[in-house]
């Protein structure tokens, strides 16, 4: 059964969609990014040597031989769809469709949100000139999609869903807080309602979601907020926004 | 004849050293990226909807058909090698070595260079936090390339040659504008001189060198600098900084 290491984050959700949809059983190991597991020797030496999850390990590999450790959600994709034979064309045309807009979320959509994520919600302090940068690509970059999917009326590289649309989706999700409006993108807005209702996406991104949420103990749920207390309510959303 | 649309910068050599290790014929066309010529209708209708260079237009693609536009270099690489056989083995285990390195520039190198450099060379004003961010994240970069090097003891994704070379080689290029000190990175320093002294590599490094630097007619050079005039030296260097 291949094992998938993994934080439910959009490079997280990229492989635990394809998962779901090629139906492939898998069993989930936890990377909590939070806690640095990323960077353990443990994690490097034998998951992946570039400090990052998602990375799966398969050990009845495409072609045979030794289990197989595979890393970087964009080689996941093509691994997986090259196993399964779903998601990305044998056809020379529309796999290059899909390759290009692969590659487009690799190299743009997801490093530049991730820049603009890190400006908007994590920086130690407020640096005005990121986020001008980074809100103006981002808008840029829903731009150039929105145009794509205008021009296809279907899925990001073509008429059938691919590995291009689930590596854009767990992005696209992200919009409301990296301050897109998606109403100004509605060829964006009508993908997304379409590709959302797919079962097999709705499992991906519900995998691990009570990972994102801290889950309390009884004992610490008493400790923080009290019960019956007054002052639940702010400790809940003191809590809420760590 | 391949129609390679392009400017001398890293992505741009990617695919020019790609061309030229193929030996496959083709004519470039620059596209003035500092002009914004990437943004003319013309353009995003006919050569890159992305808004970037660079592009290639194949005449006779791989599977035949309609001559075929292709963006975004990673995926100009894995199409160059499909159409010629070279840079990107045939064996799943090898292959998919080359694949995760390729998405790990595309991704990594490629997108954080890019935000270091600007950082460090074009943005309007000093972003101290911005400066440290990348910098760090960079040598972050450089420290798993070298451990992965150290580990080949040849090329990135193995012993042989592949476009997983071909496309972190030009970023790895920029290491001292980057400030970066590869004599901390001796497998990266080994790789490098030994990929750089490929004939196919300097030619495609070499594609359209004169772009860089701005060409001067005589009657600019005569007002700029002056015939034997004491400042030529000075004018020079400013203009040189440019």
């Amino acid at each position: 059964m291949i094992e998938l290491h993994y934080w439910p984050t959009p490079n997280g959700w990229t492989c635990s969609i394809m998962l779901e949809e090629c139906g492939l059983p898998y069993r989930m190991v936890p990377v909590n990014i939070g806690r640095g597991e990323q960077f353990t020797p443990e994690f490097v030496a034998l998951i992946n040597p570039h400090h990052k999850m998602p990375a799966i390990i398969d050990p009845q590999p495409l072609g045979g031989g030794e289990p197989m450790q595979i890393s970087e959600a964009g080689a996941i994709l093509v691994y997986l769809a090259g196993k399964t034979g779903r998601f990305l064309p044998t056809d020379s045309l529309a796999r290059l469709q899909v390759l290009q807009w692969l590659m487009w979320q690799v190299g743009g959509l997801g490093p530049m949100t991730g820049q603009n994520s890190h400006f908007l919600q994590y920086a130690s302090e407020k640096v005005p000139y990121a986020i001008t940068r980074y809100g103006n690509e981002l808008r840029r970059l829903y731009g150039v999609l929105d145009h794509q999917l205008g021009r296809t009326g279907s899925h990001v590289a073509g008429p059938d869903f691919s590995i291009a649309d689930i590596a854009i989706l767990p992005w696209i999700r992200m919009h409301n807080a990296q301050g897109i409006d998606l109403s100004a993108f509605a060829h964006i807005g009508r993908w997304y309602e379409t590709v959302l209702a797919r079962p097999g996406v709705q499992r991906g991104l519900a995998l691990g979601r009570e990972l994102r949420a801290p889950v309390l103990s009884e004992a610490a749920r008493e400790a923080l907020f009290g019960s019956g207390s007054g002052t639940q309510g702010l400790a809940r959303q003191r809590w809420a926004a760590n």
